[in-house]
């Protein structure tokens, strides 16, 4: 069982990764981003983990990767420019986003027409909703507030339209704010729902750009992890006419993030968080909506999320 | 006022060109497809619209048809493989419906940023709804079961992202099914629409690929033509989060077709009607939905079609 995870170098491609080579001695991981992402997991499986520098804005690079000879079962597109990212740069994100993920539905298409693929995208698709209003797949169109929702939805077009016709067998899981992140600071517009737990357990400072009333869908990798892994497990006939799924989540506050992180990590940790008000960020996130209803996902075998405080207990263990 | 047209070879494209020359001596028309369309419209204003035969696929071609040289202050993109057409054929589909259409947004803003772009779109971008089950544009997700739908709905997610940019203006109008076309068969599923009113007008022939009982969103080529007029008129602040509009139409039975046909054109006429089943043909067409509230479309100043007698009586007088 050969699987590809494009965007690898990212904190959840690392710890998907990890998740996927441990539940099967069968299983052979490709890794691949533009910086050759780090091996990861235990001692033990690290032999059937491969890493691949790769640009995928180049389309021999794509051809290198995927190809009649380099066949995989499942491919995860974890690769992207993030929401701050593809505002700020629209033909980089464009061309990240867009162009070089539909190359890569076009190669496997023609290289291993029917194969897996588990497409990350976005509650970014949805623009504003009623406050209150509770969405669902069936009951509010996507239309995107910013060029990154654009982009993910796009693709979920095309991938829902390879499905129908049988060119792919294609999964579009739209992620929740996934919260805490270990590593850096991303060019997502809700980094700083990361930054103001990771940083404070690093003993550093971190910025608050948008007000602490602001509720936020959120998950914890842990949970979009295991949702990840389950995306590949699912009959495709249990899709019905869509293969987009929006995944369970959390409604959290700010000011509940913040609580949190005091109640884990202390008063000096919660001391170092600043408040500093960037409208382009609160732009942005202020455009996505906090209020879902996940029957669908339910449904489809997906798992509801662990509590905030447990979330943040995980990464302090782990992290902190 | 200088416009361009594309796809006005086609019957809907003819018409506008005729409306717009004829609505004011000060617009002039670039009427385009790929085979260089008739220069419609009455003696005294044929002198104001030019004809260009283009491939639009060919990324040369439009560079020599949209340039800094050559501006204009409305765009009409009305050039795209039908419904059927694209679905026989997804190369095709996807290069004329998707690629070169983004390849004319492309060129539109880099030469005349902010240019008005009115956009041909479709019923087609909805998938089946509950039987009874009224969309609106705010009630139910755009799934599109076909590739043409699929392949409008993403030329619609980059033009409003594109317009909430400021890069363009544009106006996406979901068109209901045309009939009474004058003219030809097209690769429209829904062609048979005006085929089994047409033809029989011309003393032939006509298959009904689809039950009697079927149920269409249909508009008459006159109102379409006058809210496509509408379209470009409309402030760009009216739109809203969204640039997309479902267009007024009428919910009529195959059955009410036939009906209206007999009434206007006699028994002989209806008669010419042939039942045929084609289950490519009424998969496409049933994976429509004839139920559309059209409240934002009024507000905004779109018409209400005329009464279905009305518009064969018009088809008849003009073309019979």
């Amino acid at each position: 069982m050969s699987i590809l995870i494009t965007g690898a170098g990212g904190y959840v491609g690392q710890e998907l990764a990890a998740a996927l080579i441990s539940s099967s001695p069968d299983i052979t991981v490709t890794v691949t981003d533009v910086v050759a992402p780090t091996i990861p997991g235990s001692e033990e499986h690290r032999g059937r983990v491969k890493s691949v520098q790769a640009d995928l804005t180049s389309t021999e690079v794509v051809d290198g990767l995927i190809n009649e000879t380099n066949r995989f079962d499942t491919v995860y597109l974890l690769h992207g420019i993030m929401s701050s990212g593809s505002e700020a740069n629209f033909e980089l994100g464009i061309r990240v986003n867009l162009d070089a993920t539909r190359y890569i539905l076009d190669r496997l298409r023609a290289t291993m027409p029917g194969v897996k693929v588990v497409f990350t995208s976005s509650l970014a698709v949805y623009g504003p909703a009623q406050p209150g209003f509770i969405i669902d797949e069936t009951n509010f169109p996507p239309v995107p507030a910013s060029s990154y929702g654009s982009q993910k939805l796009i693709v979920e077009t095309l991938l829902n339209d390879y499905s129908r016709r049988g060119f792919l067998d294609g999964r579009c899981v739209r992620l929740p704010t996934v919260t805490v992140r270990a590593g850096k600071p991303t060019q997502a517009a809700s980094s700083f729902a990361s930054d103001i737990i990771r940083e404070p357990f690093h003993g550093k400072k971190a910025i608050l750009p948008v007000s602490k009333e602001t509720d936020m869908w959120i998950c914890s990798p842990y949970t979009v992890v295991k949702n990840l892994l389950h995306a590949r497990n699912i009959p495709k006939e249990a899709f019905g006419e869509s293969r987009s799924v929006n995944l369970p989540g959390l409604k959290v506050s700010v000011q509940e993030m913040l609580d949190g992180l005091e109640e884990v990590g202390g008063k000096e940790r919660r001391a170092l968080v600043e408040e500093k008000y960037d409208a382009d960020v609160d732009r942005i996130v202020q455009g996505w909506t906090p209020n879902f209803n996940t029957a669908r996902a339910m449904k489809l075998g997906f798992s509801k999320d662990v509590p905030m405080i447990e979330n943040i207990k995980q990464f302090a263990s782990r992290f902190g």
